[in-house]
Order: C-alpha cells, then sequence, then structure tokens
C-alpha cells in the first residue's frame, strides 16, 4: 500500500517537500488507512500531518464516540488535532442546499481553515477506488457526459486523494496486517440511500452477471474519460480566450464570428467556462440551460436573452455573445433533481415523494390535494423542481395548446412576490406540475398509460 | 411516428430524392414499423423501398416460416424482394471469427450486393431507442471511452437507421394502431445472453430502482458523447494530416516532434487514425495495444518495434514513428473477449467456459486437465484470450521472476510452427494462463483467497 500511495503521489504531484497535509479522519477504515499510509510515506518525502475531525451534528452519541477515539489517536501519535461540531442539517436549512452538500461545504471549510493557520500544502481525504466505480455508476445512471465519467479526481486544487488507486480490498488488508484501530464505516453520511444500493446491490449483481471485475474496468473508463476530458478542458479554454472580447466581473463578451466556427461541442464548453469565469462555479447549471443559450447564441437575434439559475443572463446584442450577471434580480433560482423517494428540500421548504408504480385494472388513486398523478412514460430525462424562469411555458390541463407561464399566473391572479416562490415540478422539456396548481395535459394519465408516476408534496 | 421518422430522415440527411432504399426486414416489430413508416415517408420524399431479408440458417422451421411471411409481405405490398439463406455459423467457422460477427457480416454484405445492383441509396436498419440504451449499458459495464458511449448512429456511410430515436412502447403502438402483422421477435440472433439480461433484467432493475427514465437518459448521453466524439474524431484527423510526413499502402509515417506536441489524448487517436487509413479497420486493436504503441512513440527509441494484431507493426526509426504492415508474418493474430459462461470461438476450434465462486471451506477442485483455478481478485480488467505477441512475458507458476514467453516456448520445446497456435488467456495487464501449458503465478489460490476463478478450455 505504501508503495502505492508514494507512486500515485510523485504521478500527480499530490504533496511537496514541507507541505502541510490535512488528513480529514473519520475513523473509519478508509481515513484510518490514508492516514497510517501518509506516515509511512513520510519516510520517503517530509512534510507534516495534521488530523482534522468533523462532527456533523447528527448521529449523537455515535459522532461523539467518534470524535474521541480520532483525538486519542491523535494524540497516541503524536499528531496535531483539529475538530469541530458543527449543525450540517441547520446550515443546510439555512443556506438553501441539501444536508449532504451542507456537510461537505463545513467540512472543506474547516479543512481550509486550518490550512489557512498552519500555512502551505494539502487536504487529504480518503477517497478510494470503490468509492470511484460508485461514483461512475451513479452518474451513468443519471445521465451524465465525458466530464462525470472521469470521477473524481487524484488532485483538484488544494484536495489531493492518495488512495483513490486503490480497492477497498486492500484497504481492509492492510488495516488487517498492520492491526489498525478504526471505527465504523461513515457511509451513514452518504447522500440517501443510492449510494449505499449501488455499492450493496448493483454493483455485486454487476459483477456476478456481466463483468467481474467491474471495479477496475470502471477505474480504467474513469482514466480514458479523464484524458480525452482534460484535453476539452484545455482546448476550449484556449479557444474562449481566443474568442473573447472582452471580460470584466460583470460580463463576458465573445466575438460571434469566432465563437461560430467552432464545433458544437467546443462552443457548449465555451458557453460553461464563460459562466464558470463569471460566476466562479457551474453549480446549478444544466445541460439544458447551456443549451438554450447556444441555441441564442447560435440565432444571433439581437436583444433577445435568456435567464440561468444563479442570476446569470445570457444575451446577444449584434456581433457580441453576452454572459453577464443579472444585476436587475434578487431573487435566488434555483433548480434540485428529483429521485424515486423522499426529497427533502430544506432550502425551499417543500418535500416531495416520488413514486412509480403500474396501472392496473381497477387502480383506485387517491385524490389528495397534495398528490398528482402523470402518465410515466411521457417523463422526458429525470425529475427536478425549480422556480420559473424566462420564457416558461404550460399547456394547462385541459388545454390543448400551451401558454406563457407568466399569463397562467395573472390568469390565475398569483401576485408578483410569490411567483417565483412556486416550485414547478419539471422534466428534461416541460413543466409538468406548476405545484400546488395546475398540472400538464401532455402528462395525463389515458387509457394508454402503463405506468403511473406519483408525486406528493409537503 | 411518421414525423419523426421524416424529422430524423432530414436532420441527418438519410434519404436523398430518389435514392433506392434497402430494408433489412426480418419480420419482427420494429422492422416492420421501420418498413411501413418508410412507406408512409415515400408520400413527403420520393425514394423506392427494396424489401432484403436473410435466413441466417440457423432455427431450422421458425426461420423459414419468417422468410414465407417477409415474401408474402413484399408481395402485398408490390415491393421488390430480395433474400438469401447462409450459413453463418460456418461461415463463422471457416473466417475465425464469431458467429454473430458472421451474421452480420453476411446480412450487409447481401444488403450491400443488392445496392450495388439496384443503384445509388442506402440501407436501412431498424435499430430503437431502447436497443441504443441496451447497447451504452453492455459498453458501460464492458469498459468504454467516449467513443463506445455515442453507441449507434443515424447514419454510418451507407447505412441508416431511421428508427433509432423512437422507443419500443411507441413502436409497439404503431404495430396495434396500424394492424400491422409482424413474426416472433428477432433476439435469438442476438450476441448470446447479455442483451437479453440487460433488457430483461438489469434495465428494469435501475428503473424501478434508480432512474424511472434510463432510456431516455442514456439517448441524451448519447448525444452528448457522439458530439464529443465527433469533434475529438475530427480534430485528430485534422491533426494526423499536419503530422504525417509519408503515406503509401505499405506504411505511414508521422513525425515525431509534432507528434509530442499534442495532448494525450490526440496522440492516442492519432495512432488510431493511422491504424484505420493503413487496415481500413480497428477491430482487434485494444486500448492497451494503443496504449503500447504511444509509450514505444514517447521514448523514441530507434530501432523498438512492436506487434500488433492484424500484422501491424509499430516502430520508430530516428524521427519517424511508423505504423507498418508486417509483411513477414503470416500468422493472423488474434483477440477474443471471454465472458462468464461459454464462448465458443470457431475460428480458433477452442471453446471455454468461465465461472467465478466463493472459495467456501472444505471445497475440492475437480483437477482435471483441462481446467484451471485462478484467485479472482487478482484479475486485473476483463478477460480475453490471444495468440502471443511480441514481448509477451510469463510468470510461470511456482516460480517468482517473470520470463520471456519465447524462452518458456523454448525451455518447453514447443516447435516454432505450434507457437501462434497456443491460446493465451489474459486479463489486460498478464498472460495469466497459456492454454494446456503454465499458469501464471500471481493468480494462484492462496488462503487470502475469496473468490475462484475457474476457466475450461474445449
Amino acid at each position: 500500500m505504501k508503495e502505492k500511495v508514494l507512486a500515485a503521489i510523485k504521478e500527480y504531484n499530490l504533496i511537496e517537500e514541507n507541505d502541510n497535509i490535512i488528513v480529514g479522519v473519520s475513523g473509519g477504515p478508509d481515513s484510518m488507512a490514508l492516514l497510517y499510509s501518509l506516515l509511512e510515506v513520510q519516510n520517503s518525502i517530509p512534510f507534516n500531518v495534521h488530523i482534522a475531525h468533523v462532527n456533523h451534528g447528527v448521529r449523537g452519541d455515535d459522532a461523539e464516540s467518534d470524535q474521541l477515539f480520532v483525538e486519542r489517536i491523535a494524540k497516541e501519535l503524536n499528531l496535531p488535532y483539529y475538530t469541530k461540531n458543527v449543525d450540517m442539517v441547520g446550515y443546510g436549512k439555512e443556506k438553501g442546499i441539501s444536508s449532504e452538500e451542507a456537510g461537505r461545504e463545513l467540512r472543506y471549510g474547516f479543512f481550509r481553515d486550518i490550512l489557512l493557520k498552519v500555512g502551505k500544502g494539502k487536504i487529504a481525504v480518503a477517497h478510494n477506488k470503490n468509492d470511484q466505480a460508485e461514483t461512475l455508476v451513479m452518474r451513468f445512471l443519471r445521465g451524465t457526459g465525458i466530464d462525470g465519467l472521469k470521477g473524481m479526481e487524484f488532485r483538484v486544487e488544494d484536495i489531493i486523494r492518495p488512495i483513490l488507486g486503490i480497492d477497498r480490498r486492500e484497504i481492509e488488508s492492510y488495516i488487517e496486517k498492520n492491526k489498525i484501530e478504526t471505527v465504523l464505516d461513515k457511509t451513514n453520511l452518504e447522500p440517501i440511500y443510492s449510494r449505499n444500493k449501488v455499492r450493496l446491490e448493483l454493483i455485486p449483481y454487476i459483477e456476478e452477471n456481466f463483468n467481474p471485475n467491474i471495479i477496475n474496468t470502471l477505474w480504467r473508463m474513469s482514466n480514458i474519460a479523464a484524458t480525452d476530458g482534460r484535453f476539452l478542458e484545455e482546448y476550449s479554454k484556449e479557444r474562449f480566450n481566443i474568442i473573447v472580447k472582452n471580460k470584466d466581473k460583470h460580463s463576458i463578451i465573445l466575438e460571434s464570428g469566432k465563437f461560430l466556427k467552432e464545433h458544437k461541442s467546443i462552443q457548449q464548453r465555451i458557453i460553461r467556462v464563460a459562466i464558470e469565469n463569471l460566476n466562479g462555479t457551474l453549480q446549478g447549471i444544466t445541460e439544458t440551460q447551456i443549451n438554450i443559450v447556444l441555441r441564442l447564441f447560435l440565432a444571433l437575434e439581437t436583444g433577445k436573452e435568456v435567464h440561468l439559475s444563479n442570476n446569470i443572463v445570457a444575451k446577444t446584442r449584434y456581433n457580441d455573445l453576452i454572459i453577464a450577471k443579472d444585476h436587475e434580480r434578487d431573487v435566488v433560482k434555483y433548480f434540485y433533481k428529483l429521485g424515486i423517494g423522499e426529497t427533502n428540500l430544506e432550502g425551499i421548504e417543500y418535500s416531495f415523494k416520488v413514486r412509480v408504480f403500474p396501472k392496473e385494472k381497477n387502480l383506485i388513486l387517491d385524490k389528495s390535494k397534495n398528490t398528482r398523478y402523470f402518465d410515466f412514460d411521457m417523463v422526458k430525462g429525470s425529475l427536478g423542481v425549480r422556480n420559473r424562469l424566462d420564457g416558461d411555458r404550460i399547456r394547462p390541463f385541459g388545454m390543448k395548446g400551451t401558454k406563457k407561464l407568466k399569463d397562467y399566473f395573472i390568469d390565475e391572479k398569483i401576485p408578483k412576490e410569490l411567483r417565483d416562490r412556486i416550485p414547478l415540478i419539471v422534466d428534461e422539456e416541460n413543466i409538468i406540475w406548476v405545484v400546488g396548481y395546475r398540472t400538464n395535459d401532455l402528462y395525463k394519465i389515458t387509457e394508454n398509460t402503463k405506468k403511473i408516476l406519483s408525486i406528493s408534496y409537503n
């Protein structure tokens, strides 16, 4: 294990001499193996190890005993130890993000704070080869491109993953051989049940029926995707720099003549680069939004604009293609994916329950106010919930054509202040339900319906 | 359905006016829906429809009654009808390919023969959106890159797939609504059981547990991958044309100075372009082989060479990187993937049976001459069978180090003529078994072995 970790450190330039390495230690086997293997590597490269542990404020006593365990280990190893108690659920509610995202933000925030105090270095986290395979499977099942299939990387800025290339089995045997104490696995911090279902059900099924070596197959796939993905990223940034005409903190202007000459694959990426340049992040920006911007830019009709998540606006003006911050708005545009099961969106104070079941004869659907039923086979792509965007249209139940959502709101006499707060259930093409109001006629249950999608809110 | 088919025809330029469209009709629902929707489209675009049916020489009476059915339909519709009886199993044996590959070759060969006779046109085949999803899942499970994830295309040269974007459900309801007669589905022509297992087990499981809309999700994924894949392909060909110094039918010479400046993603693709240019195909060329060539080209040691499948050799000479045909050899280099279950390789007159099972206490392994057992967790990537390549090394059972396979053959007194005919079971890193001779020591069963891989040959 030590040799593999050392090889990864060298190949990906993870640790430099005298770096301060903040090791995120939950106490589970992965992070303990990471910690001990880094201590072994110290014989080859001189660097400092700091132990950091976050108590996420869930799992009560268990979490406290984990915290005490990591503290004791740090003492025994005579290593600097930092710990913090956070309230990930409360923070998530406050920021309008899921508690998993909140946990991640708080955790990395804490690690970075330590790094700021102790000086130059990196944050080491304990993802392994099986985690990588699970990530790839989950992304594949939800839909992704090459950028998703590259999975996690050995290094992203100041975050390093020295044991990413090592599989769970080798970690376990390392723990066993070196008689390293650990606490139970921390999977209960993971986003709900899907990762566990992938780990415990789907991957074993694939191993048995299709590819006994799926973990390694996916590892290789992630490497291929990473190579192609890195090239596309570098190339797009190069092209972006050539195509950009003006760039400040309010807007980015691209030259349409040059933009139009690029391949569609690169055009899409240039739009992403522009948004990321302006906003620091691509979070909340979907494939669909990028394609809407692309259509706008290709049509090049002066004066048109589209509003995206995070108050970004894309517009055209003569030969300028513009991505800008939308200062007129103070409404947060949100978008969350909805999976089967219950999703609790604390940020918008709604929870949704999604079910799919076959339409059997004599089936009686419960007519509760909070539940609506749809023809499941009409759904295009995955489901999501968001608030309104410019250009939204709806085909209200019982009507033939579509109408502007804005006009629908006016007809329904919904006051302006409320309109941004009404959740819309969407698939990747249409609004299928204005929650609390009308559903989309296209998705209604008919005699041809085979499966029923039921959505409830609270 | 007609509108969607027409839209696809226009978007992908599938049919031009007065084209002769050879429609491959098995008689199953997909090909019958394709046939009837093309007849509807004839109202919008004038073209000629020809019906072609291949009897593959398997499934006896059933196949004959399908053939008679298609013949009757052609008569009723008053359309030109072509049919051919082939022996796909025998042809496969003769050519050293699997019978599925043989079937495909014979089928498309027949369609092209018709096209040659009737003049300018295309061959229309009946793959649909579900087939596409199944293809993506199968490729994902076996390992693939962006080029695999793009799936099948609406058009590749003279082959068109007008109903690729239509899902099985819509096809069925079209068949039902228009009261179109069909015969049973032709899935028994498909490569063994894995596609059926994907269709009947895995996809329904994914729909129920992860993504009810996986068919559409994968459809979108294939579109994204196709866009990126097309760009990478075009860009690599562009770069290839700049880097190529000399090109004739015996060899292709690349200029190393320019080659070294490219991104690794593009370097790999340039090697593929070169091989395809020289050989007309990339069949049999694995990811591993491309990487071996890349390492050779990057090291740039004059006089070194590596031999690839299909008698292609890659070598370096001062500043020249050379891909050439290897005229000294008349041995066919083959490579087949081995999955769990039985694989019958008629081309090399061997069949292999692969099983994986847990190592339980008191397990007694049958010591038959034709079966060997391995530590399954040692296997890297997927299994394959091939004959020897230059540079092959083996770590014979009971030995510590590795030795050249050539030396092993000499020690074992295996005559030169036989050496190319001995199948080697390989994973993506090592030879794990010289069939009929020694196994690889690395893969032996130890007390730590958890799962046993058993391979038998016949």
